[in-house]
Order: C-alpha cells, then sequence, then structure tokens
C-alpha cells in the first residue's frame, strides 16, 4: 500500500508495464477481487467521463467510493485544498482520485498524504497518467508491442496533460513519436528529441500506425492561437476523407469536439479506436487501484 | 438482454403485464436477485425523485450505479448527447436510464446503442413509462384489475409526458378514461378517441374512481394559457373539499405545487394514493431493470 | 427502530453514552454488521464533509444510500420540504440523514415522518448532534472521562450549532465549559449558567484542558459584530505561538478558515485532533445508524 500515482516518469516503466499487463488479465476474469477499500473521488474540475470511469473501476472491485465536484463542494465555503485531502485521509480513505486545474497540484497534494494514496486525475496541462496508460493499453490490443511503432499525436499538444503524458509512456514503450500541430501549439520539447514534426495532417496520417487526435479548447481561438475554427478545420481536422485516405487507427481521450479536430461520424469509423479506449480506460483504472490498494495480489492472484 | 423501453406502445400489452406481475411479486420478496450489472443514470433535466427512484432499485438488485445529471456533467465542454451515450456503454453499462427535456430524444438514443438497453425515464412532453407503470400498479393494487374502471385525468394534460403514458397504459388494460382540463390544455387526441371530456372537475370527481392529477407548470400562466392561479385553483384544483364531496382514489405524479392543482393537505387524505405511488416506483424500477437486463429470471426466479 | 435523532437534550445522556461506546466498539471491530437498510442523505446546505461522512457510514454498514443536494434536487420544481421527506419515506428510506439552513426545520420534519427516523446533520444555528459526540469521543480518547475536564470553546459560539450541541453534550458528561467570544458572539445563556467566561483566549488557553475552536463565518464582519479580520486575530484567533504556550488539546469542526480562527499549521500540531475527530466522525454517524436501524445489535452483538 501507498505509493502515490502521479506521473508517467515517475511510475517508471516497471509500474506502467505491470499496470497494463492487469488490465488485460482483468479484462479476462470471471471474478475480480473485492477490495473493501475506500476510494474517494475527488474533482476540482468537472468531467464527467473520468470520474465515472473511476467510480465505476472502484465498484467492480468492491470498494466504498465516496465522490465529489468542487462546484458541489465545501470549497465554497472557504475549505482550503490541502484540508480537504486531509480530511477524505482521515476519513479512512485508503486511494484519492485526484483532478484539479492547476498543474503540478497533485505534487502539492502528495505532500499533504501520509498515509492515502494519490491517483493524478488530471492535473491542469502537465499529466493525465491514467489516461496514457489506457490508450497505451489499447494500441497494444491492436498491435501487440508498441515497439517501433510509430504514433502521430495531432492537435493542440502545447496545452495538452494527454499530449504529456502519452508523449513519455510511449516513448518507454519504444514507439516513435509523430507530432502535428498548429506552429503556436507545438509542444515545447528539447531540440534533440526524437520525434517527427508534420505540418500537414495528411502526411502525418500516411506516417502513422496510429494517431491520437487532441481535442481543441476553443479557448484557443478568443487567445489568438489559432486564426479560425475553419482554418483549423482544413487544415489539422482528421475528417473522414483524411482517415479513409489512411491506413491509421484513430484515437481520441474524449470528449470529441465533433467538427473541429475530428468527425462526428469519425468516431464510429471501422479503424477508431475510440469505444475500445473507454472499455479500457475501465479496466486501466481497476489495475491501478488493485497496484496502489492491494499491490500483494498484483503476484499472488494474477501471477505477474 | 437488449431490448430498450421507451415508449407504451412500443413496449405492449404483454411486456407491459410481465412488469406490473413483477413488480408485485418483488413486493412480497424477501430476497431479491442480485444482477451485479452496471446501470448508468443520466439525467440531462433534473428530478430528484425519479433519479433516486431508478438508483435505489439498481442498487438493491445489486448493480453497480454510475450517475451524473448534466449540470454537473461533461455537456458543458461540449460533450455530444451521442457521445456520452456511446462513452456509458463503453464502460459497460448494460442499461442507461435517460432523462431528458427533448421530446422524442430516447429514439435518437435508442439508435445510437447496439448493445445497451435504454431506459426512458422521461423525454420531453412524449412519454413517461415508468411513470404510467407505476401508476397502474397502485390503481391495480386497490382495484384488482383496471378493466371498466373510470380514471379521470386532470389538469395540462397537453404538455405532460405522464398523460401521454398514462392515456396509452390505461387503455391497454381496459380502463376508461376521463380528461378534464382548461380549454387551451386538452391534448390533441382523434376526434374519434372513446374518452369523456369535462370541463367541470367537481363531474370528472364524480364520475371517476381515481384521479390521476397532473402538475401546472407555472409556465404555463405566463404564456396564457391560464388566466390566473387563483382563476385555475377555483375551476380545476383538486381540493379537500372537492376529494370529500366525491368517493375517487387520488394520485398525482410528484411533485405536487401545494395548492395550486392539489391541497397540500390532500397528500395525506387517506384516499389518496401517493405514497403509494412512490413505493411502486421503486419496485416497477426493479422490475423493469430485471426484464431488461435478466429476462430469464422473470420466468426461473418469479414464475411469471 | 425509529427514535429519532434530533438533539442533545433530546437524545439524553444514556443514547449519548450508548453511541460514544458503540463507536468505540466499532474503531475495534474487524467485521461491522451489514445492515442491507436503505439510508436517504438530503442536504439542503451544501457541506461536503459532513456528507461524505454519513455516506461513508452507511456504505461500510451494507446500506444502500441515496444522496441528493438542494441546488440539483426538485426544490427548484417548488417541490415542500415536507413532500421530499415523504418521498424519501415511501421510497423505503429507515434513516433520512437531514441538513437544513433553517434553525428548528428537524422538528418540523419529525412531525412529517411516521415510519422513517430522522437524523440531524445540522439545523441552521440550533444543533448539529453527530458533531458534538464526536468531539465527545475525541476528547474521551485523550482523557478516558471528561468528569470535570476543563474545555474552552472559542470563537463565534452566539451563530454555532457545533456551540449548543457540545455545551449541552460536554455538560451531560460533566465537564466544565469556558467560552471565549468576542462580546458581540456571546451566547445567551442563563445568568446562572456554570460557565467560565473568558475575554482573553490566552488566559482561556491557560485554563483549558482542550479547545474547541469555531469557524468565524465571514458574513460576522459584514454585520459589524466583529470590528475587522486583523482585530479578531490578534485578540482570539488560536495560534501557533498561542498553542505552544498552552498545554491545551486543540479540536475544531472543520472546515478551518485558515489564520482566520486558527493558523493552518495548528492542524499538524501534535496536540492537534482534528485528524482524530474526522476519523471518529465516521465511527459516531455508524454508530447512529446501528443505534436507530438495528438497536438489537446494540446489545446483541456488541454487548453494551
Amino acid at each position: 500500500m501507498h505509493h502515490h500515482f502521479l506521473t508517467i516518469p515517475q511510475l517508471g516503466i516497471e509500474r506502467c508495464q505491470t499496470i497494463l499487463r492487469l488490465a488485460e488479465k482483468l479484462r479476462h476474469s470471471d471474478a475480480v477481487p473485492q477490495l473493501g477499500a475506500t476510494v474517494a473521488v475527488a474533482f476540482f474540475e468537472p468531467s464527467t467521463r473520468t470520474r465515472l470511469s473511476f467510480e465505476l473501476a472502484a465498484q467492480r472491485l468492491g470498494c466504498h467510493v465516496v465522490s465529489f465536484s468542487a462546484p458541489g463542494s465545501s470549497i465554497e465555503k472557504g475549505e482550503s485544498f490541502a484540508d480537504t485531502l486531509r480530511t477524505l485521509q482521515a476519513m479512512g480513505a485508503q486511494a484519492i482520485v485526484l483532478r484539479h486545474s492547476a498543474s503540478g497540484s497533485v505534487h502539492a497534494a502528495a505532500r499533504v498524504l501520509a498515509r492515502a494514496a494519490l491517483i493524478n486525475a488530471g492535473d491542469g496541462m502537465a499529466e493525465h497518467p491514467t489516461q496514457a496508460l489506457l490508450d497505451a493499453r489499447t494500441l497494444l490490443d491492436v498491435f501487440g508491442s508498441l515497439d517501433g511503432k510509430r504514433i502521430a499525436i495531432i492537435g493542440d499538444c502545447l496545452h495538452s496533460r494527454v499530449f504529456r503524458s502519452d508523449y513519455a509512456l510511449f516513448q518507454m514503450l519504444g514507439a516513435q513519436i509523430g507530432i502535428c500541430a498548429p506552429p503556436l501549439l507545438m509542444p515545447h520539447l528539447p531540440k534533440d528529441a526524437a520525434v517527427e514534426r508534420f505540418s500537414d495532417v495528411d502526411v502525418a496520417l500516411a506516417w502513422a500506425d496510429a494517431a491520437v487526435v487532441l481535442r481543441l479548447q476553443r479557448e484557443r481561438m478568443a487567445a489568438g492561437l489559432v486564426p479560425s475554427l475553419a482554418d483549423y478545420r482544413r487544415r489539422y481536422a482528421v475528417t473522414l476523407e483524411r482517415i479513409d485516405r489512411s491506413s491509421a487507427y484513430v484515437l481520441h481521450p474524449g470528449p470529441v469536439n465533433p467538427g473541429v479536430e475530428l468527425d462526428a461520424a469519425a468516431v464510429e469509423h471501422p479503424r477508431s479506436l475510440i469505444a475500445r479506449q473507454v472499455t479500457n480506460g475501465v479496466l486501466i483504472r481497476m489495475a491501478v487501484l488493485i497496484e496502489i490498494v492491494a499491490p500483494e495480489l498484483v503476484q499472488q492472484s494474477f501471477h505477474i
């Protein structure tokens, strides 16, 4: 018990591999272990799908789940962030699933917690490690291994926590990373980073075995980082035609902005892995909870 | 598994009869089956009592329940309706309970779902089939059969999904339907529809074996469909005096506008069936979940 | 089954003692009874920590829990308070946990409920009895008995439901009570009330074995009851220095206004009992639910 789950680099290749394998074993398990643990789901930034995915994962493992979103919580009453986390820990939560709009907030949170393990469910623009693991699990389902596979990440990489976690994990797993983004939304990477950079989405899709399409936050337009929706769509949108011209699989962390970064109909394209990502999301979160709350089961029950 | 639950006419008399009988058996069961299924409760329009009734029904059947209301959900982030439903299905929900303010939205939703079964918990002004079933169950508790029974539906029938579902189900079960509504709130029915029309609420109550009183939305006043609250109350309200002058049982789908369409004290009148409706609501929703998620149990465990 | 849980004086010393002992037994129980009851948590005033504490207590006892907060509930639709409570009862809730901003609302609520037991989770400025019980449990953990112990209650006693419940319970348990508050926030007590009154927080802390520090609602400043935050802090705040100069234990019902009535760092002072209060909160609420829903277990299973 108790090792925080904060960022892909901190997790390291071994814990990531364990979680990826555990999720696959859970997919084929008739019965899953009933942990009887307490899991607190604390969302200071709204997100229906990630919240429900964690709640469901915890319920399937026979956990007691308490859940709150900041708008309905006592944040209004001036309860401090640290105070809330300490309270959840004192109530007996073994794991606290945290979503927060401030990058790095999970590190501040982790320092407050001596007993409960913190699980990062997305912190600002920094990391979203369970998303990267479910993306990797989905790609492994199709490719068996990521070694040498070409993964294009398309869209607003600069502001994306999904990008940062995917990039770290995919590299760890031996994939080649390609990036296709408008000039002002390119991520800041070391000059010698081993990535392919694309300005043409068709070239990126032709190069890629799979493409992760990122959400375009509409605020980027207001900020002048993208000239217009129409321009973005013309140059970077993963349209049905573009998918059909390529042979790449398509992933998206959801929720999709239909008709902006991805065509609505693309979600159901034969090479779309989006529904599989959602299914794997629950499995990955179950694996994370087991690995944190009952690590002895990883070997004993799952022989990993 | 998998037949959507959308409208009373689509369900047909046989499924409705099965659910009505199953609810009655559940009332007297010491132990109910534990389904272990996943039920998603997706409310895009607020409603405490219907949401809690479904959540409780699912919990009593040992289901995992994930629940969200649109104001706290990612609808804000532009997540499309169809995307949300597909996500819930991909998370493994066998049943999705949907409440939406748009009439007919359940049909659009059903087309999106290939595996999960959709349960209509009220769509705009169109249908509210579990309400009709719990109303019928309540009337059956008192009358044994609805054949030839006179049921008056009183109030704003034009805008009421409860009216539409009740009307369809009560007719199916052999009841005679009476309607008492202000002229501008009369429902559009075929000219030859076999209904009694009443303009005087006392005459309707004298005629009826039971009366379903509908909520008057305050917006109807603003829209000029009702001259004034005082006028509505004088001509159509089911007051304590009017109940006492009649011998009809009184139902109301809740929540009551006390002193508008129904006196507050009428809720506890000896001939009020309102508390029984709420109790039956949980039983009907349990029956619906069993019939959808584990139809084999209907015969095997309940011998229906 | 069925004795409401409304105020400390109504509960009386015997029920309070039972609950305090039961909570202590639960702390050391390997397995707790699984009640299979239905618990409704109805919060008409927001409070994350109290809501989660009750939800978790109910879950650990194997209860079905339905929960709502007024902003997301049908209160918007004009559903009356009494109607909501009757509905929860008709759904089969054996216990209804109520938080409401109106002092005395629990008494009105209790009159409506013939079968379900009402549990007061805080009503306006009147009472918060589970808070008093968890405070007492926490003090008993440290002192063994409250007989003759000196407990200072510091801050806005006038508007505090925690003050009223603590005061009643601590006296019942034989403690000496001290009050330290600004002149306009002193509670109205009988002239001959056996309390020590302090105007100097250092003198109060020097006198006390333990101090319960109350939240200062920022509205008090606006109302002119406190000259300024700076003045309040200088004269009444329980700062780290003041704690170190005394030998008193420190309690706070949470959430803390850091730097107003209590220093943020004081929460983790060696003599802070704040985390223990939160842990005991879940135990006390489990004890209350058992004592109300399954009173036969108190003797049979716990030998109290």
